[in-house]
């Protein structure tokens, strides 16, 4: 979608000059005016009325926390639900707790109920009685990426049915014939991703196989651990043909590591990762993965918290929203 | 609804000490501070910063505006700004303009003064001069990244001097004995990357050197644009032994389309970057680069905007911090 700078970088001017031919064509010269329209209708911008209406300071803001920034997922994630929330009237702000529950219960009363009308939450160390008490008295939360749907929590959620998603990983891998298979599990901001590893070993188990323990390895979730566990468990287990890993970051860190090693990657060793992170199909070769749809998710998530901000709950189990089920995206690594 | 004297007078203790506890928890003694917080908890206070603002005139937000957050630079310097923030007794709010000046200027006109007391603005895309109107009137703006030391702007900044990093990627590059050398110019968030660009060809002139037109390509600030440029390069321009990129998105996105052809790095083709984004040691082979100190910046940033919050400027010249000098990362990829 072109965005006034595109229409501004088009049109040889500055994006204030675009906004006064929108605004307050009167101030601009008409041949500078003409240039712009042609841009905009060349470029088929819209001029973003919500982001008007936030100018002029009508709009209030919703929170989102989450734990750690610096994964790559979160600052995809924050796109997408900054969009949403814009289409919604909303700022977003984001809050990043350094994987530091204190930190999060600190900008949980700072901001509910007095910054923000709002709060997502994603991934946090704070306990979910915690979050109760905080929702009770302040702003409404809401839960993303929730990781079970088959058990849901004491508050409105968004929920990725993470099983699935391994299930499908498992199914690929024993489709392409793979019968010796390592699993990196993930240890990542929102504990241990094991509903996606026991999703992975369900299918296995009806196919008549065990994973052996010595196979499997619990790392925390960033492309370094990946890279480590990876090169640890090629030498402990060579025979392995596959790899699982719960995440694209582990999964995207094994194919480096088997670069390194000379493992050829899909002919001696396939990977395949869970979420469909940007980089997974801008490495090489590109990762095979079971994508969750970020966009979606990110966008049931502020629509659900909108929604309860303008109509609060009653008593009773809290709504939750089950995100679309993740699906296997082919690349070059399987 | 609970006021602060309550919870002191929950807690056993000063007004003073419960609001240590939520500003600069380091000052109390930790059984003091469990006990603020149980009181905090059991009565569900809530610091009402409007009302705190008011009082106290001043409140405790710092606003980071950035244009993309997808770009995997940006996460890497709000993980450093937020903590550094916090070490200064701040909390750090991340708003993401999309890439769109009047989105930039919507958040602009709600946080400065309001939301929070001092805005640090990356590469934005609204002028100079309405961010000094902005801060004329509002909090004060620091700009971080500034990209020409030598021409500083009518704002306090934190200038990196990029020229310079360019110029050590280019003496790399002669002293490997490379001659000829394409570029991948990055057209970015905060526009062309031209500092970078003219500290490179400045060197290469020195050396005698004049790079070939045909091997310089402008292009987006992404992975994938910096895989097809490299793709398109090598097809039109097949004799070049390395290329310089003026950031490592470029660079990684050239590493792949690199493994892509079949061309070895770096025996056939070099590849230097600039940044020191987390994935230039994480991708295989690693990027040489010349890294930034993306850490040092964001605290230098921070540190300025919260100067300039306890002591407002008069006249003149604002201030601006130079950032520690670019120095060269060498890794697999020269």
């Amino acid at each position: 979608m072109a965005t006034l700078t595109d229409v501004a970088r088009r049109a040889q001017v500055t994006a204030a000059t675009v906004s006064n031919v929108l605004r307050n064509p009167d101030k601009v010269r008409p041949e500078t005016a003409e240039r712009v329209k042609r841009a905009i209708r060349e470029l088929g911008y819209r001029p973003n009325l919500n982001a008007r209406a936030l100018a002029e300071g009508r709009s209030p803001t919703l929170a989102l926390m989450l734990s750690s920034i610096a994964n790559p997922f979160y600052p995809e994630f924050v796109l997408a639900a900054e969009r949403a929330a814009r289409r919604g009237g909303y700022f977003l702000m984001v809050c990043n707790t350094d994987d530091d529950a204190e930190i999060g219960r600190a900008y949980l009363t700072q901001i509910a109920g007095t910054l923000a009308e709002g709060v997502l939450v994603l991934n946090t160390d704070i306990a979910i009685n915690e979050l109760c008490e905080s929702a009770a008295v302040g702003a409404p939360i809401v839960l993303s990426l929730w990781e079970h749907p088959e058990q849901l929590p004491a508050l409105p959620c968004v929920a990725v049915d993470f099983a699935h998603a391994g299930a499908l990983a498992a199914r690929h891998l024993l489709e392409l014939g793979h019968r010796d298979i390592g699993m990196l599990v993930g240890d990542g901001c929102g504990g241990l991703q094991d509903a996606r590893a026991t999703g992975f070993r369900e299918v296995m188990r009806e196919a008549g196989l065990e994973p052996d323990d010595a196979a499997v390895l619990q790392i925390p979730d960033t492309i370094d651990a990946g890279f480590a566990a990876c090169v640890e468990l090629m030498e402990r287990e060579p025979h392995l043909s596959a790899l699982f890993a719960t995440n694209d970051l582990l999964a995207i860190g094994a194919l480096q590591a088997l670069a390194t090693l000379g493992r050829k990657v899909p002919d001696d060793v396939s990977v395949i990762g869970i979420t469909d992170i940007q980089l997974a199909h801008q490495v090489r070769p590109s990762l095979t993965t079971v994508a969750i749809n970020t966009e979606a998710i990110a966008q049931a998530s502020i629509e659900l918290l909108i929604r309860l901000i303008h109509e609060p709950r009653g008593e009773g189990q809290p709504p939750a929203v089950i995100a679309p089920l993740p699906t296997l995206v082919r690349r070059q690594s399987t």
